[in-house]
This record gives C-alpha cells, sequence and structure tokens, in this order.
C-alpha cells in the first residue's frame, strides 16, 4: 500500500521556529479513512509539547495540532462510517488497543488506555512504533473508530476547536452531573474556559468567571456569566466565595494555589482540573489542605473517549456552541510565522480565544 | 460560679515527659454538664499535638486528649439532654457558635465552624479565651450540646476511642455512601484503620488492607479483611491493584505517595484522606497525577459533627464496633511513665490498636 504525502508545518526543535515541512503518512488501511484537513486548532497542550515543557522526549520535526476537521476523500475496504465527501473530526487520540477486555476501551474511556495513540509526537504501536504527526497539515489518515462525524451542517471554521477545548470541558461538566441552578465556577477563561462557560450557562447553571485578565470581562458577561473576578487584582479573592460553588472547572495553565479554589467549594463540591501546565509550573496541594477543607472533592479529567466526543460534537453543533476563532491564512511561509507567533500570543494570555487555521491552500 | 479543680497528665513543654498536674476548669454554666471521667484513648493527634509537630503555637502545660467517656455528676439548671449519673462521651470539640445562621453549625458540621473550641490545646472563646485542657485527666465541663450520650449497655472500657478514631473513619463511609460489595481499601491499620475495616466489614464491602507492618497480618484477617497487603516489602504495590478500588480511606500517619494510592481507584472512585502527619512528614500531591489519573476523587474528611457521632456511638455499641484497647492504669507517677512511653510505641506502629487511659482512681 502507498504511503501519503502529506505538507505541513513543523518545529524543528524546541525553540522554534514553525517552518513549512513535507513528509508521509502510513498509508490507508482496510479500516482508515484519509481526511484532506480544512481547519486546524492551536491549543495551549501544543505549545507545552512543541516546546518540550512536559519533561518528555520529544520528536523533531514535530507537526503538532489535535483539533481537526476535514473532508474525507478515501476510505479503506471495511469502513462503514464513512463514505468519500463526508466531513469529519479528529480529536486527541488517533487509536488505541479496542480490546474487548481493556476495561478502559470496553468503558469507552480510550484516552486511559495503556495503547493509547496520541494524534501527535506519539509512538504508534499499530504501525511500526512511527511517531505520529498531528493537524497543522493537509491531510491525515486514521482508523474510523477514531474519527467523529461531523455533521454538513456544522460551522466548518469552528468545529476544530470542540475536539479538544470542547470535549476536554464538557466530559467533567457531565462527570459532575450539573444541573439547573447550580453555582458553579470557570477558573481560566481561555480557548478551554470560554467552551466551558458556553455549556454551563446553556445548561442553565450560574456562572463566575475567574481570571488573570481584566480585558476578558466582556466577553464573559455576554456569554452569559453572572460575575467576573479579576483575580490578579485581588489576591484575597477565594474568602468573598469561601462554600459558595457546588462546582469548579479549572483551565488554568500556569502555577496556582490550588487550595485557594477548594475553599471555594460547598460541602460536596467538586474541583475538576483540565489544565496542564508545563512541568516546571506544576502545582501540587498538600494533605493538610483536603482534612482543612473537609469533603471537598478534587479530580482531574482528560479530554474524553470517543463515544462521549461525538456526543459532545453533536450537542455542540445542535445547540450552536462553537469557540470564538481567530483564523490563520495565508501563502505557507505566512502561515508558520503567523504560528510562530500566535503562541507567543496564547502564552500572554492575549487571544479571544482560539487560533485556526486555515488549511485549505496547502 | 464556682471553677472546678481538675486532676490530669500534661507535658510541661514539647519534649515531655508526661508528669502529674492539678489545674482548674471553669465553672459548670446553666447548659453544661459537669463528667467524672472514667476513661480516656490516645490518639495519634494527640502525640503530634503535644510535640509541636503542626507548625502551631502549642500552649503548656498541655493536658491531651479527645477521646473521652465518663458518668455526669453535675448539670447546670438548662440541662435537658443529660441528668447525673448518665454516661456521657466527648469528642474532639466542646464548643462553636450555634448560631442558625452559620452554614455549618446549621449544617451539622461544627467541626468547620470558625468559632468551633477543639477538646484541648484550643482558645474557648466562649469562657474567655482559656486554653482547653483535654480528657488524660479526672472531670471535663462542657455544654450538653457537644456531649455525646452513652447508652449503659455500652463497654466502658472501649468507648472512649469511638468519639474520635470511630467517627473519623465512620463519617467518610457515610459521605461515600459504601454499600454491600464494594471493594474497598484501608491504607494504614492502626487505630483509625482498624476501626474503618471493621465499619466497612459490617456494611459487607470487601475489604483490603495497607500497611507496613507484618505482625498486623493476623489482625486484619481476623477482623474479616479479606487481603493484607505488607506495603513495606512491596513499593510496586498498587500496580497489582490499578484501577480496583471503589473507595480508598488513608488512615497513614506519615509521608507517603498519594498518587499511587489514586491510581488503585476505578473510574469513579474516591480517594479519602483522615490521617494527618506532622507537619514537615506532609504528603502533596501535583496537578499532573490528577489529570493522568482521571475521573478519580481526592477529599479530606475531619471527625464529624455532633449529629453524626450520636449516630456512629449509637450504631457501633448496637453493632458491638469497638476498638481493642490496651488499658494504661496504675498510681498517677506510673500512669503518666506509661502515657510517655505509649507515645513512643505509637509512633513505632507497635500498638494493636489503641491505648485507653484508665482515669477512675485519679
Amino acid at each position: 500500500m502507498e504511503k501519503i504525502k502529506s505538507k505541513g508545518y513543523a518545529m524543528f526543535s524546541k525553540e522554534g521556529p514553525f517552518k513549512p515541512y513535507e513528509f508521509e503518512r502510513h498509508a490507508v488501511g482496510d479500516n482508515d479513512i484519509l481526511i484532506k484537513i480544512m481547519y486546524a486548532g492551536i491549543c495551549h497542550s501544543d505549545i507545552h509539547q512543541a516546546r518540550s515543557e512536559w519533561n518528555e522526549k520529544e520528536h523533531y520535526p514535530m507537526v503538532p495540532g489535535h483539533e481537526i476537521v476535514g473532508q474525507v476523500t478515501q476510505i479503506g475496504r471495511n469502513v462503514t462510517k464513512f463514505k468519500v465527501g463526508d466531513y469529519a473530526g479528529v480529536g486527541c487520540m488517533v487509536n488505541a488497543c479496542k480490546d474487548p477486555n481493556c476495561d478502559t476501551c470496553h468503558g469507552n474511556r480510550e484516552q486511559e488506555c495503556p495503547d493509547a495513540v496520541f494524534t501527535y509526537a506519539s509512538h504508534d504501536k499499530f504501525h511500526g512504533g512511527e511517531i505520529t504527526q498531528g493537524g497543522y497539515s493537509n491531510n491525515i489518515v486514521i482508523s474510523e473508530d477514531f474519527a467523529i462525524q461531523v455533521p454538513k451542517t456544522a460551522d466548518m471554521e469552528k468545529v476544530a476547536p470542540l475536539l479538544c477545548a470542547g470535549i476536554t470541558t464538557y466530559s467533567p461538566i457531565q462527570f459532575s452531573r450539573i444541573r439547573e441552578g447550580d453555582k458553579v465556577a470557570v477558573a481560566g477563561f481561555g480557548g478551554l474556559g470560554h467552551m466551558a462557560v458556553q455549556y454551563l450557562v446553556k445548561l442553565g447553571a450560574d456562572v463566575s468567571v475567574f481570571d488573570v485578565s481584566e480585558e476578558k470581562r466582556e466577553a464573559a458577561m455576554k456569554m452569559g456569566a453572572r460575575e467576573f473576578v479579576d483575580v490578579s487584582k485581588d489576591t484575597e479573592f477565594f474568602k468573598k466565595h469561601l462554600n459558595k460553588f457546588h462546582f469548579i472547572l479549572s483551565t488554568i495553565p500556569a502555577k496556582y494555589d490550588m487550595s485557594a479554589y477548594l475553599r471555594m467549594l460547598e460541602f460536596g463540591g467538586e474541583f475538576a482540573i483540565v489544565g496542564l501546565p508545563a512541568t516546571q509550573n506544576l502545582p501540587s496541594i498538600s494533605l493538610h489542605s483536603f482534612v482543612f477543607t473537609p469533603n471537598r472533592k478534587i479530580y482531574g479529567s482528560m479530554i474524553g473517549g470517543i463515544k462521549e466526543t461525538q456526543e459532545m460534537l453533536d450537542y455542540s453543533v445542535k445547540n450552536k456552541i462553537y469557540p470564538q476563532v481567530k483564523i490563520i491564512k495565508g501563502a505557507p511561509d505566512e502561515v508558520a510565522k503567523q504560528i510562530t507567533e500566535a503562541y507567543n500570543t496564547i502564552v500572554d494570555g492575549k487571544v479571544q480565544f482560539r487560533f485556526v487555521i486555515d488549511m485549505r491552500d496547502l
């Protein structure tokens, strides 16, 4: 079978910058589809990984990108879920063991499978250990089981970030069974945070937003938040909100005082963590904080399984819940430069809210 | 009103040793009862506090002890819950604001009230800021609202530790709604742990016990545990129990790897922490562990409210769930020496399972 020629944007070292890059992907297998990528979102995790900030041995050239939407241009002989011309999305995973005896695959939590293959910078044991390359490119080959069906009616320019920012925030909101009227908070109002606020508002929850950037106040209120707290101006902010929230979702991508958020929960409340800062900025929480803020629970959440991702996508499109995007487009050299710049803008917390790269002309 | 003369055992500095000590308690107010103490348990927290291991400014002489049972010998004019001759218990608290507008008092979680007064080493704002003195003594004065009714049928020699070790483990088991057949674990099989095992076995849960002392295996199995894991011999123990437990209760009083326990939980499982090590030995857990062990929850639990303590006591007595105790008794100088020795035995993890001081002859 023939390998697939791809073009994309890669970092050649952790210092960057992005440059156009040509490479090959594995051939389209019997259960695979080939997607011509239309749009790819830029996630904060892309930056951590491309800059080697997660203490892992990274491989370069690296083509990041795990928020992908495009159109199916070829299908393997066993494929039933897609036909040529359909729209398909790809999130953070491209494969897992799918063994019926694997508790996590069987339980629709493929992201926890020890054999899960992530969309880029991951060893693909199902394809000879090749290192996966992500969505900042013109195409991708993926098992149909890990591709998400995207309805024709979706706003294609905006749909890509749902595949990571969407599911990452949708999943803990479902897991914690948030309902109408619940007092909830979103900490960190960026790419993930602004999706969380929209899901929570849609459910009828009473939403407070915590961020460090006064400039985002207006956007938060417009999305239906009841309150915006600029924590950079008020380091004692948590004292005014003691025991108040039923649920707090943290998307904060930097070091912060986790115990302050714990103290804002009511008895039985839950603090869900989805932001994953660079390794040298990882916060931690001591046993002491748990015991002296009793009966408030912390848990982490990591994207979501394929079944739930499909559910999230259908829900989002149906309810017109999309990210606010800023499109990067142009000639390849220009796009590469813009991605490099976008990384700095994101780290500075200055984007409202998600960069999306237009891949259609690559 | 006349102050109450008391005799007890005190540490005069954080180095010890215990010596007999005479002091005064506040008079019996209209809502108070005077209890002639029969037995007082020795809790690991007593050691942390008496040795100034919790980074707080401690006051000496200090009479520790918050596991108390005795007989009512005097009542204030408004007292309705007790009459002279009744048996009464005292746990970790002797007062709180009781304001109907206080969420925590109103919600029967007085231990979280900002004005809660702990049984010893605590400023009693309701009595001119006096420093409270605990149960290693021959009597105590307490508001009837914070005293627990002890049925005549209780095994008085064993009942005292229920007031801390009992409620501290009973409360999170209730909070996490453990049911028959749940796979659960108790980490740390000492004074608290051996109570937790008994409550869990009584509920019909499938109980594993993790401890560092092989000598405790027999006792664990006798109490109905299905499995005893000596983690000192197998530092990779958690790998054999990945994703296995619905609930883990940690009573570990030392530094340990919290993330290893998190990894032993199944999806949606809960890790409850009740042990509170010395400040210089406090473990902590990083955000990274939460995200990469997703949807497993950690929370702390701190004793329990008065209503729940009464419930626990009635349940324990009815079901004959008691600690295994080792009685300290004798002439005052001898008892003081034995308490000093008992502290070292507890720190070495060598007691099975709770020391109780017989105060009847003091």
